[in-house]
């Protein structure tokens, strides 16, 4: 086999696949990376037993061969490499890896050891890959990386109306976000960290999904991907979201991160960062005290609704991450000073955040 | 005491500070910095027992006053702030610190408590700012950070002929970088990691050393600083410098360290990240094995000397560190296989790194 291919290109395929492939295993053949090299180009392909990728590489092919060498040093030494363009030639058990100058021999692994992947062929449903992403990220906050109940670090995808729904909990706190599918979503739960691979892989084109037992499918232009699900079932969060609004506070969101962040510096770390919001005559007080002094900051809101004050205490960090992806205004959502709190984008009817409020 | 100061430089000010101020200690007091609100300005001080430093900060101060606040708190709070100015207030062992919407208390500690900070009055030398920093951070890397002589965990400076001249060792490698004072500098050794903060200060304009008992002062318009110096006699390093050179080569240091860097990818990290250099007819071969495999790259040289090739083995890391501060074209000076190389920069009189082969 000898291949030549763009190292711009390569460089990109392999950096995909390092995200995915472990630096060290107890199984060595798992940091290793599959080259299938083969008509049109090379395709690269890795697992983490949770995780299957493969990015396919355009390239000039002679002779199909398929070789596993170690994912991260392959990478590393195609990074280097000066010039444009890369050779790669397979003689016996070794890589030859060409550029200009610079001559790499590489012993390659135990092809027939390394496990089999396969990636469905057809699509139950088609979304934009970017849509995709940006709902997976901006409730991705809300999920939890160590809950006992392992439905709490999962990313419940599922068909609501028209359109489906992502939705993420730790049990404190929730957030969700909409967004449009061509064809029915199943209910699924996919782990939190294996949707923080998916957000770093989708990118621009469609995203076409495959539903089969306890796996999801996501195929795009550029790569193919197996995401093992969570089991189990998720909490019935709709009882959570208010219905009863008494009180709407809007305000610029940007405004609002830095005051909360800013006070947030002397809240106490042992009292769960606790900040106070106290909603009156049109301004946004917020209060935090801990051993080091208090701290007070003001700001003026549009205020809203049957409720002409109210006073309540968030965790600084669980109101930041709330309001994380909204840009311009946020509404703030409010049902009684003990009840959850909504956070939304004004005129942005997909995201949602619920946040409990701490006991007095 | 009432000032008014601009939020951009106090957070500058503070900002310098926070880099000596430990952000822990057992002595809580060495965390807390000390202002002094006097005349035109106040006046930043800190201290981790290594470096004192101290800052002049111009503000509007009506009634005179020093206070200790914790310092990494009201850097951060400062910091966060929004608009352009900041008020301080001290109103008895409170401090308000107020900026548009926020308004800030802070507990104040024990002033009485606080260790005295003197810095030197007058001047034994002076020298540019930029280019002290330039020739510490040069020669830093050559420093040890654990030696078990205290020597090798310092910078010697020292007059030579008519420059001034600052060197570093840890027994394996040497950097030297030579330039100009007016006056005579006393031979004194700078702790590396107070260089490191000196490097991080110092900025344009002129230097001031001071020179006192086991103390080294810095003064530029903008601090004051004292620096503990080290005790003890640094070895004698003129003799490791190689006078017979037999072989010089000549190549862009740039294409020199990413060839280094692509072949080191495959160097055994258990033999010293071992790459060996194999001059001859004007080429240099770069070569390296480990257990994944063997790596080779070929640059063209300008080759000068009585030998007409030579072999050697080189730490990796250390020919990188070495060929750090040069730009342009390096020079390669070899008096033998099993000799101390040199690595200098072409034209640059100033800079010499000293590196020691690695045995066969």
């Amino acid at each position: 086999m000898r291949a030549h291919v763009s190292k711009k290109t390569l460089s990109e395929g392999l950096g995909m696949l390092e995200r995915v492939i472990p630096s060290r295993s107890s199984n060595p053949l798992l940091t290793a990376i599959k080259v299938d090299a083969e008509g049109r180009g090379l395709t690269l392909s890795g697992t983490n037993l949770e995780i299957d990728l493969s990015c396919f590489v355009p390239a000039e092919i002679s002779e199909a061969a398929s070789f596993v060498v170690p994912a991260h040093l392959f990478a590393q030494i195609v990074r280097n490499l000066g010039g444009e363009l890369v050779e790669l030639e397979l003689s016996g058990a070794e890589l030859a890896v060409r550029a200009s100058g610079s001559d790499f021999k590489l012993q390659t692994g135990d092809l027939s050891a390394y496990p089999e992947l396969s990636f469905p062929g057809t699509a139950d449903a088609t979304l934009d890959a970017a849509e995709l992403s940006r709902s997976l990220s901006s409730v991705r906050y809300a999920a939890s990386n160590e809950a006992f109940q392992a439905v709490f670090r999962g990313l419940k995808v599922e068909q609501h109306a028209s359109k489906a729904r992502v939705v993420a909990s730790d049990g404190f706190r929730l957030a969700l976000r909409e967004f449009s599918v061509i064809g029915e979503p199943r209910s699924l739960i996919v782990p939190a960290r294996s949707a923080d691979e998916l957000v770093r892989v989708l990118r621009d084109g469609d995203a076409r999904l495959s539903f089969s037992e306890g796996m999801l499918g996501v195929t795009t232009d550029r790569v193919r991907m197996n995401v093992k699900l969570l089991d189990g079932d998720f909490p019935d969060y709709e009882r959570v979201i208010p219905k009863d609004i008494k009180l709407r506070v809007t305000l610029p969101a940007a405004a609002l991160k830095e005051a909360v962040s800013r006070v947030a510096v002397l809240a106490d770390k042992n009292a769960n960062n606790r900040v106070e919001f106290l909603i009156s005559e049109g301004t946004l007080r917020l209060a935090a005290e801990g051993d080091y002094g208090r701290a007070q900051d003001t700001l003026t809101v549009q205020q809203e609704g049957s409720e002409p004050a109210m006073s309540l205490g968030f965790n600084a960090k669980y109101v930041l991450d709330a309001l994380g992806p909204i840009e311009g205004d946020a509404e703030l959502l409010f049902s009684g000073s003990t009840s959850p709190a909504m956070f939304k984008g004004s005129g942005d009817a997909g995201y949602l955040a619920v946040v409990v409020p701490l006991r007095v």
